[in-house]
């Protein structure tokens, strides 16, 4: 089989190629008599798309998007959304010399391996561009929410490392994560980040980050036991998003390391509410939301198209050194901060419908 | 809704509770014409049960299997296959104090705000006794990895860390991980250990740990774009478990400081066949298998469950202080060894079955 | 793939042979603290059960339901409710002379076909003993429609024809239905049906059925364009059941044959509602509920296993004549009617769900 | 939930409005390096365009497909294939009138009873205008049928009833199927149905059909007990096309009259093989293919939009007469036939893969 579907009750369904004519998605099972406007998804097409900073790929792709169905006199009718992106700037001479040579760090090889053919150009299926439907559907998602709930849910995306440098906590300030092209909370790492960006760039070199994604305003009681926690398919979720190569919820790994007594989140009273003193289960206990923030992070490996020549081979057999010179990020974690964001909201409204299927609202 | 089952082609349902008559699961997708017999699955189960060594609960459960259908004169028919472990050892009334109570760490508050109800002895279907099913369940998985491939897939876990302490991995030895009672590749690490979970034990206290599940055998091929990455479905199968809270596959987070010209394993020849110099992708490249071993790490949080007494609060409302003395895991890692083997032996055998559908083998 | 799971958020799975241990089912995606004890289940599995009348199967089972899991304290906890149901009096000594015979009729010879092995004792997993579990998991189905609605959907199934005899519609009293061996709404038939099964019998002959089902008291709005429209559903569900051979919705096949302006119904205003004339649709348009009753009817051919003797092959090639003298039904058609009520009760809860995760109620 | 995806291992989704932008779909799972171009496609969309005879509607659409991703260099990759066709000849303002009314047998009132709103134009989603996207996937279909089985699978459909009158099978011809505007391949009846169907459209009347669809060259093995019974998967494609109200396979609802003796297929060797005597069966016994040929019938109601005037309501529940008098088919069931093609190839190409995934070829 072939799964390019997310979701169960919200559920999308993406196609395209890095160089094909177009990229789109398919978004079904959203609530009917919902506003939604072309320009309701187009902000965060924006934060996502190319071209917008020296530290991402200069391919110049507007990234409009359009509506084709499922909205009718600008309210939702709960049949299927399409959504389409036309590609511009594909410029495939760039790729015909990679037509027989397998990359280190893509998956031009186990593509090949899997299917026996592969459209190489610009990555083809496996290139990032994907993840511009994923914003798309994102921007659907969170209208849901807010919709369904009747208040707002909050998602919100940061780096908090790039490369081997950390941001410092204490510094966390929401308010100018857009104002650096990192998207970064933290102002003084940020501006050590454009040197050390500047200087990986021009090595040949690329760098990895460390994404965080909060969301506040869920209620508690939303996740599966127990193979649809939600925990269990933010983590599919993220991991699916290219590049990705771990995740983890609240302290994650340093929870491993805490004595039990500090590792579990004492409960107190607050306003005749349960209130958690801490929250190193990133707001999710046994899968299900605990009505704290939802926090996660996920670890985005370095762009694997750089100009250092590395040992790659041919489909023939043969021993090459390959170097990649075309548009390319020398950070994709950057880009990666906006698809997170989508793909918590996707879960989460994905979850929202699952609940009120089995248990109401 | 609910969601019980994992696997697309191969695929379970598990049911039961902790303290229940029963636990079960039904295994469906197998192929036929593969011999099997409970003694296939009972040497996994026996790896899992509790009561073992003086680090895991002192629940006395024999957890002994029996196929109640899908095989017929020793071989499997194609048709469901169900297996049933009776629960010998519920102490119910070790848990009626927790009746009206939420467990700092625990989903009693959460199952709570989600469905209004609770089995609240032994944690109900939250219990990792569930677990016991997966194991079950990846004993056929195994099977049907050999059979299908007519190789061996070999599929071993390992304890890595323990609270705060890691292994050294250039003491790495599969061969004494069954003789020390972590699951641990360094024999001097496990000695160590030993006084470490013991004095965890006596303060009243428990630790997290980190398991790494190595997968060897695999063919290139397998995986799916985009949404069904075989690192994107592995990440969901390890967050699944029972306290689990961060996954990450080869290099993982290490990945994202490494330069781009380490992070991507070189591409060589060697005997006519690609091979990789090293393997930070942890063999699945694009969502891919590359043929190399697979390779994941988990993160398990220290057991919710201690005698220490820790702020918790009442379904009415009340502060109170939880100490939980019955009998329970210092260290839950431990006996994720084997859910962990089971998860990854699971999501291979539904990927291969996945690869076969579409492309043919 | 294989698949012995029904429905997508109202959702169970099927286990078990004719003649294993034991045959059982998870139901899984139940609302939370409904109150459900075997009890509830039994009447229905007492309505299918064999050994009612001459006109059934002699074989003795008691098909007492057990609850293994899912219910705590007489109410359901939102987590799998397990069932189970011992087979008591396999006789499998009297299949040995099939096993290596195709019986005409039967799937002896599609399932060798396809698995190249099968438990040919009482037809394994093709006997119709699995819908005994369909009944199981419809009682289930029936008390969340009449929970989540707050009003009671009355469903009930009747034998409209038994092999060429039809019954006369304007006798229809559905206060018999329960009061002779056929589930017929019409005495006169009724009373005729008993000699001419009688005949059939004595013939070792066999006859077929159509079973009419309806469902009062369902709203409006219940089913999804365009792949999950109820009536698609509807006709999975009554063609999944064992010796059917069609299935049609409202006048369905009729409908054909009428002028236009016949064939839909007049729609008026009664007491400010609307209200339909005639209900040629089956209570749905377009694939959803309109508020009329849903009304199905389902053909079931006559029971392959016969006495009179019959061409097959067996598996070794050579052409056998072949009588089947073991206990069986005359008329498989009978015991339907239970099993299409519950399908019909299991697609609308599936569907209530499916309706109030996107739209709410 | 909504669910506007179909199969489970070739699965498809689709989008669109009758007069939206454009309609379209995503197939996805398709077995890659199968030549595939929009050719192989568009002469399947000719047979069913509208406009072809002044027996079906004279709405002018060329219905050009295109095919947007997952082909490379004229072979499919293995990824999703998007296909999509501009909607040319959308005249919404003759639509504006039923804004606010309910048509009798039309989807008006039900879409607004489950969505509080719907695309009225034309008929929004419930169009029959989506089934066009049903044949583009049966294309694809088709191509995969004959590449993975090495063999060619033969789809036919043909009318066998419109309105009240019945082909004669003795004169059956698949030789002239194509000679006439009706699919029939009686060419007596073809020609007396030309006098009654013109009689229809004058009286502003409609009429209903019978479809017949034959496959042959289908292999023995397919199909999945118990819930993805061949038969099963047929009635729930065959019942979601527009007006249809009845699915029977084989002998269908006249099998339920017929003596046990005669209703089962006599099985016999020939040329080594297990051969048939007759097909009352239609090619599927316990859900699983014969190896004979696949026979069903599916019934169309009339065409519901009619110019003599029908009792409707008004949204604000006003009794009203609605003519119909746009551009309408006065038989639907005439272009139901290459649709009903179309999912009798989707069904088989899923469960091939299905079949491959579990048992192998």
């Amino acid at each position: 089989m072939s799964d390019n579907s997310f979701g169960r009750l919200f559920r999308f369904t993406t196609w395209g190629e890095s160089h094909g004519p177009a990229i789109g998605c398919v978004v079904d099972g959203v609530p009917p008599r919902m506003p939604l406007a072309e320009a309701d998804i187009q902000g965060f097409m924006d934060k996502r798309k190319p071209g917008q900073s020296r530290f991402t790929t200069q391919r110049r792709e507007p990234d409009i998007v359009r509506i084709l169905s499922g909205v009718f006199e600008g309210m939702t009718t709960g049949t299927p959304i399409a959504l389409m992106v036309e590609n511009m700037d594909q410029r495939s001479k760039d790729y015909s010399d990679i037509a027989d040579r397998f990359r280190p760090g893509h998956a031009d090889y186990t593509y090949q391996a899997k299917y026996g053919i592969r459209d190489y150009r610009g990555g083809g299926r496996s290139s990032a561009r994907e993840t511009a439907m994923r914003v798309a559907a994102g921007a659907v998602a969170r209208k849901i929410l807010d919709h369904v709930l009747g208040a707002p849910v909050t998602i919100r995306g940061a780096l908090v490392r790039i490369g081997p440098h950390e941001i410092d906590r204490s510094r966390w300030d929401w308010g100018i994560v857009g104002d650096n092209p990192f998207w970064c909370p933290d102002a003084e790492a940020a501006k050590a980040w454009e040197g050390y960006l500047d200087g990986v760039r021009k090595a040949g070199s690329s760098a990895g980050a460390v994404i965080e994604i909060h969301a506040s305003g869920v209620p508690a009681g939303l996740g599966e036991p127990v193979y649809g926690k939600l925990d269990a398919d933010l983590a599919t979720a993220m991991m699916s998003i290219n590049a990705v190569k771990g995740v983890e919820i609240g302290s994650g790994f340093a929870a491993a390391a805490m004595p039990g007594e500090e590792a579990h989140d004492a409960m107190r009273m607050k306003d005749g509410k349960v209130a958690f003193e801490t929250n190193h289960a990133g707001g999710i206990l046994g899968g299900i939301s605990s009505g704290q923030d939802i926090v996660l992070r996920f670890a985005v490996k370095p762009t694997s198209s750089i100009p250092i020549p590395r040992p790659g081979v041919t489909a023939g057999g043969e021993e090459v050194e390959i170097r990649t010179t075309g548009r390319h990020d020398p950070c994709v974690g950057i880009r990666a901060v906006p698809v997170g964001e989508a793909m918590m909201a996707i879960v989460l409204a994905d979850h929202l419908l699952r609940h009120r299927a089995q248990v109401g609202l």
